[in-house]
């Protein structure tokens, strides 16, 4: 910390792409129905990241997540990241 | 729809209880060090599910989603669920 820098909590929401199947969404929806979850429609299934990090700036620390994204978190070719703030 | 029913879209996040290792937020953190994201403090890895569902009540729809996760979405010895309505 010695750099001026303040601290972030960000969830990071990891989805197939809306056009790529889902398989693992799909055999929970079956799984449910066959176990009398009558209601459920639908089921997308993804992974969910919760990253601390010290930066600089918003600005600097969504540009990180932003290539954390691209670089590990994420297969672009079938899956979306999405991110929120749970912290500033 | 016979039933007098409403759609919800619900937010399903399992993660490893705080007791509980977390291997693959581990194994994420020292990735990101190792590919030059010095400002990671800390990852945890868990699961997100979005749950379309159609109940009488949000009553029923939350009583439905909790035995969704005792019964299928977490292994509640070593995870804890979270519930968000993105919905109603």
């Amino acid at each position: 910390m010695a750099r001026n820098e303040n601290g972030y909590l960000v969830r990071v929401l990891v989805y197939p792409r809306a056009e790529v199947l889902d398989p693992q969404g799909r055999a929970i929806e079956d799984a449910l129905g066959r176990i009398g979850f009558d209601g459920v429609e639908r089921v997308r299934a993804g992974k969910s990241f919760e990253v601390s990090l010290r930066a600089l700036s918003r600005a600097e620390a969504s540009e990180a997540i932003d290539r954390m994204c691209r670089q590990l978190l994420a297969n672009p070719i079938v899956e979306d990241c999405s991110v929120e703030w749970l912290s500033e």
